[in-house]
């Protein structure tokens, strides 16, 4: 069997997890199986990196901080060579430049093009265990570009594609995905196995186990997901394109707090005035999540959207600046929402889940500011102070569905 | 002009040093030349990559020691690269892979082979200050390798070879080579020329300004070396085929700690006894210096020679392994010397170099246990206790003859 498995930054972070990430790479070496290992720079390097690169430069260029970045993945990967080596085993380090792991050439945030599988075949084939740096890449300037925080996983991900690999496994510090967060709902439970398409929901919802991309590649070559812990055995959560256990109607809650509400009061009522708004916004790369359009009177129009919260300022500034423009009468903006959401791909089929969770939220006197749904989650926006309690409402509702 | 400057790691070893370093770039780049800069890794990055690595496995593969220790100078020149473009100047970093520089694939201490210019011209055609890794390389099969220690100086002297560059500028934090150490002798003054041979000379006895490699480097390719500190703007050593100046008697004392003297006694004396004790020692990759046969009595004959004393415990081992086929009465072994040598081109055509030398130490009553002599330099052997004081005498000596 070929297996890649990857392991991010804080499974790494000292000689002790290094050696415990080597046992647990040896355990599948042992039994003959190929290994290919991904890994993140150790513990803090990166941010150690970042605010070396800022006392030199408060705002350096994306070359060079991708330059400056790279170096941690390399430290990783040659130290856990080191490690298999002394235990005795054959490892080679390989970095993005001897993978030929092409991506596009947008510094800081490249994706994934091309990756030569002959170099780590070759190894894997003088039974070597190949340690691959994550995050990093080459464009074709053989510039070194890196893939955006987490890009970890896309790369264990896009290296399973290209070797074909049976399993991939992504090994975190939990032991899978959980129906919610078990930092705040406790009686969330590991969810065994969940489609591509609910664990993209998940990720984008705030749900932090894998890297939205990595999922993305993993849909689009069909490679099966192992998302585990690093420090217990448990089997953890398998995610695929159609799951073979009985369908469960919601496979989780997630809240997320980056969040702002922003509402336009007393647009003109007249056509285009609400493409012109968010077509300002995403000129500036604003992203908007919910948007609700109130029908106005007198001639005017509400238009009330969600943006993450870490860029409204910068959407402050766009419709300050354009106030005239859109012809509104005011704008008000609320950084005190949060977002929950229930995700599921038995919810497309089963009318009864919107009413089940708007139930558990009136149970429990929390009030709902907007409501968006897609085919496989519905999401509520609330003040943030009940996002909390919304969660262990919501799954405490739907604790026999899960 | 197009100019190849080389930093040490100290002279880049914090925020502070880092900007000294740049105005020092940008002094030339902004009369209009064309600047290309190699650093070494920071400060003590280095020996600590060292430490984490011996703590992880205290025996680690050259290869991926190799590929652990060249991330000091990826960072370096990044980190270059922002304090440039800080001060509003155009630059770029470029690593091993990037500008191609192929060397033989022997981890640890390879040799330069081959550099693509390709790359470094192109941007140095955009205006770009270009910032080049020390110290690393790329063997043919992707492999990334190292020259050794001190390796930086030939990484510089090679590209300004590859690129017919018009001055290759080693910074120190010294201003230039001097005719002794001056922490050893106060009256050691900074030598203005020096040729190419007396520079190999000197840097083999123990002056430890210039990576022997690089001088050999820049004598094959005619490359003229100019030492200077990165601290002052002195005007520096500058190292060449032949002085322009009148060529003095002789340049430069040097003293050597790392010397210890093994005598071999009583060996039978016929043909090819020291012939076999030396090929074992060559075997064994030890190297030997200075050899002094004695003529023996009774059928037997003595071989006294040096070698590194890092390398005295190897050498014992090797010889009382052999002791037997070597026939030999007793061997004794000294590491309390050192050898104290003058260098000097002048010194070939003028016979009275050796007799001035032997003539001060006399008269500080220092005992010469060996002596070996080289067309442009003479070594002696003596206590090492002797050796601060011997370097004064023979500087003393030599004082109008500089």
């Amino acid at each position: 069997m070929l297996i890649v498995k990857k392991f991010g930054g804080s499974s790494v972070a000292n000689k002790e997890r290094v050696y415990n990430v080597a046992e647990r790479i040896l355990e599948d070496y042992k039994k003959g199986h190929k290994v290919v290992v991904v890994l993140s720079a150790q513990g803090d390097t990166t941010d150690e990196l970042i605010a070396k690169a800022k006392e030199i430069n408060p705002n350096p260029s994306r070359r060079e901080m991708d330059m400056l970045l790279t170096t941690g993945e390399q430290q990783s990967v040659s130290l856990m060579a080191m490690a298999l080596e002394n235990l005795g085993y054959p490892a080679i380090s390989l970095n993005a430049f001897q993978v030929k792991m092409e991506t596009t050439s947008v510094y800081s945030n490249a994706r994934l093009k091309r990756i030569d599988s002959e170099r780590i075949n070759s190894e894997l084939e003088r039974r070597n265990i190949v340690l691959v740096t994550g995050f990093q890449g080459v464009n074709r300037y053989d510039d070194i570009t890196t893939l955006g925080r987490g890009g970890s996983d896309t790369t264990a991900v896009a290296i399973a594609a290209a070797l074909n690999a049976d399993k991939c496994e992504i090994y975190t510090d939990v032991e899978g995905v959980y129906t919610a967060d078990p930092r705040v709902v406790k009686d969330a439970k590991k969810i065994d196995e969940i489609t591509y398409d609910e664990m993209l929901e998940l990720a984008s919802l705030g749900a932090k186990v894998l890297h939205n991309r990595s999922v993305e590649v993993a849909k689009k070559y069909g490679v099966e997901l192992v998302v585990r812990s690093s420090l217990t055995s448990a089997e953890g959560t398998i995610v695929r394109e159609e799951c073979k256990v009985e369908k469960m109607l919601v496979s989780g809650v997630a809240g997320d707090k980056n969040v702002a509400r922003i509402a336009v009061v007393g647009i003109k009522d007249e056509p285009g005035k609400a493409f012109e708004l968010f077509s300002l916004l995403a000129k500036n790369n604003i992203n908007v999540d919910i948007i609700l359009q109130s029908i106005g009177r007198d001639g005017t129009k509400d238009i009330s959207f969600t943006v993450p919260r870490d860029v409204l300022e910068d959407a402050k500034k766009v419709i300050e600046d354009n106030l005239g423009r859109l012809c509104a009468q005011k704008v008000e903006y609320d950084d005190q929402v949060a977002k929950v959401s229930v995700v599921g791909a038995g919810m497309a089929s089963n009318p009864g889940v919107a009413s089940l969770m708007f139930e558990s939220l009136y149970d429990s006197g929390i009030n709902i500011k907007m409501i968006s749904t897609s085919e496989i989650k519905i999401s509520v926006l609330l003040d943030e102070k009940d996002t909390e309690r919304a969660m262990n409402a919501i799954h405490e509702g739907f604790k026999d569905r899960f």
